[in-house]
């Protein structure tokens, strides 16, 4: 990622007249400012861009309409921001998502000659209903964690458990684009093909072993045409944002089918992200040194630079939350299965970047990255249900008695994540939730 | 595939008033009439439908626009078929394309009344710039042939060559979409990580292994909402057409980055694809029963029924043929590598869509299925240098003293299909040709 310099908009001491957005814990306070795609429910009115601030959106399209005098340098980028999927604006490019930034956030601050203008525009969320906020051309899900790679490298090759190039190579491979869906999205117990406990011929059954997985998604900016690559040191440029993703899993059906081209049908029946993209921008106070791993080889040249090893990691926490639906018929609240922090990952999303395009494959605006499951170094911050069930052999104890190794239908995941530091404002991502209803009959 | 009722666009006896249409060897006869997208070279014009017909396109756009008087059920498709790229055209599915044939075919044939305003659309091919055909939301390549996987599973795996699961599992994972290009697609050598022989770090390199993979290419139709399944009965009316494939692959990087996850540097630097599809329609004279091999088991019953085994194959002949620089300087005609017949394949079509969707992915209008690199059982029926080679180990004599094991830069791969059967009109695919360019520096 790049480092933006940190200017009025990083100041934790501004706050914004619209009074939610200034709660101690509000996931969208002025500092923040994240992207999403959203209509009003029920209105049938076409899907626009809007940024979230405390519990409104400001609706970019009624903002572009409202014929306010603003910088000209933000004519394009707001009109790019307020169409239906944001790839256009992603295309602009960094000084085009600053200028924005920078000029929301002075509509937005206390004091504000304008707020009765932009009030108009401020949309509540919960009357919101929210899309997935890009076309996403292509999916790469990569594999960062070396703690997630070891646990579950140990439950399907014991005997060799992390692969001699995962210290070498950011593992990844291509998802699925067409089953991404956005937060609220309920799917079925994907049937596929299992090998039973003790048989030798596999049948086609419900997946016994669906899983949840803890990962962030990248939005890329503008890319690279074909041929060409992204060096490292200019990844930032092409780094729009990140949001929360979990990379539904079945277990049963992946270890049958993935050898030798890896994840197909385990993975591809749904995706879930957040709504809401924090910009790069955003991120940039949380950023942290990438710590190598005691033992670890340095990275080759391209995958190594100064920016990379002194602010390249991001102190993301992230959290898996389970409710039940005995838990939720209870009244009871979540309960949190998951908390780490990306800044455990073994790759840098700048690293993933360099290293995705380095054969010239070209990334284009709105093409998402999964950052793979970041579990952490301690076994409580294990990002999947395999590995804190080791492999579905510990059940985990719910409240009011229930145990899960794997989901049960009607189970919810909902995954959180946010930023905190000493002398900065909070920045969250708001949540991605999900539901696993009965398989079809 | 479906198995639509063989009608008069099959009569091998019906004549064009293009006559370039009723050459013997000609690709494009009027049995055929293959969808594509192009536009005049240097024209700037906006791209646009066309169906080859001889050495001719007739303008779809065009067509739409003369004012003709055309059946009403062709009003819809013609200005779906028309549009700048074919995924309207393939969502609205069989009932549509059937329609829009039978108006073509009148429209072509020897003695049609129309002929003046119709040859008023033609350009010819030499004159046109071809595009990919669709807009391709996902990728998916299929790993359909025994022969290849043998082969190659004896390279990357010499104690296990084919893994257990092979003979159940249509083995398939998710490709790069936004690398795909139409014939005449040119790319430059990959650099990526590899493991040099005898070395236990790794570097970045140019790959030394880049090599072809002789396939062919399906799109997909109407395809299915996310959670529900095409059962296999119903797979023909979601497959539009085929195409030729070359799925480029960097030998070397993937020997290195395909565990666990499988290949993803190795082969997301270009795909190259033919730029006509041909019809499902225009291919089913030539369905052949799908033979079980010797000592394989049944399939499971998701993927069996009775039409997938009694006309579930397709006969198509697939070439690979070789160009280097020297030749090309010399004037020497291109020499042939592979030859090998999509009927070897141990997956049909039908099965892919029936196992891809069976766990509620949704497919959707203009997604792409390779088959596979579609090598046959005969040695010289391999369709890769990988297995022509031994691996690199028995380099292949080329004219003029030349060798190849894998591919030198400047040497050009053209792809390329077509069908014959007793008492049928032979219909071409035309080709898929890309070259590779040296590593940039």
């Amino acid at each position: 990622m790049s480092t933006p310099a940190l200017d009025a908009t990083h100041d934790p001491a501004v706050r914004s007249w619209v009074s939610s957005a200034n709660e101690p814990q509000a996931d969208f306070p002025i500092q923040n400012l994240p992207f999403g795609v959203f209509r009003r429910q029920g209105s049938g009115e076409a899907w626009r861009g809007g940024v979230a601030i405390g519990d409104n959106i400001l609706d970019l399209q009624a903002l572009h309409g409202a014929g306010m005098a603003l910088p000209h340098t933000v004519t394009a980028p707001l009109g790019a921001a307020a169409q239906s999927s944001l790839n256009e604006f992603m295309a602009l490019g960094e000084p085009c998502w600053h200028a924005l930034r920078l000029a929301l956030f002075a509509l937005l601050r206390e004091g504000a000659a304008e707020r009765e203008a932009v009030a108009r525009c401020l949309v509540p969320q919960a009357q919101a209903q929210m899309n997935v906020p890009a076309r996403i051309g292509d999916f790469t899900d990569f594999y960062a964690s070396i703690h997630h790679a070891t646990a579950v490298g140990r439950l399907f090759r014991p005997d060799n458990p992390l692969l001699p190039n995962y210290t070498w190579v950011p593992i990844g491979y291509h998802g699925r684009s067409s089953s991404i869906g956005v937060s609220g999205q309920q799917f079925h117990r994907p049937l596929g093909q299992r090998l039973p406990p003790g048989q030798t011929t596999p049948a086609l059954l419900p997946s016994a072993r669906v899983d949840y997985e803890l990962e962030l998604g990248v939005f890329v900016g503008p890319g690279n045409e074909p041929g060409q690559r992204i060096p490292l040191d200019e990844t930032g440029a092409h780094i729009f944002g990140l949001c929360v993703l979990n990379d539904w899993s079945a277990r049963d059906i992946q270890a049958w089918e993935y050898q030798p081209l890896g994840p197909f049908l385990a993975k591809n029946f749904a995706t879930t992200i957040s709504p809401w993209i924090i910009t790069a921008e955003a991120l940039a106070p949380f950023r942290v040194p990438h710590e190598r791993m005691p033992g670890a080889p340095a990275p080759l040249d391209y995958l190594d630079n100064e920016r990379n090893r002194g602010a390249g990691a991001l102190d993301v926490q992230i959290e898996a939350w389970i409710s039940t639906a005995a838990m939720r018929a209870r009244g009871d609240a979540p309960q949190r299965l998951s908390h780490s922090s990306f800044r455990h990952s073994y790759w840098t999303v700048a690293q993933m970047l360099a290293h995705h395009s380095v054969n010239g494959c070209n990334l284009q605006p709105g093409d998402l990255l999964g950052t793979g499951t970041q579990s952490g170094p301690a076994p409580e911050e294990a990002g999947s249900l395999l590995e804190l069930t080791r492999g579905g052999k510990q059940p985990l104890a719910l409240p009011g008695g229930e145990q899960r190794t794997f989901l049960e239908d009607g189970d919810e995941i909902e995954l959180r994540a946010w930023c905190e530091a000493p002398g900065r404002r909070r920045i969250g991502f708001g949540s991605a939730t999900g539901r696993l209803l009965p398989a079809r009959t």
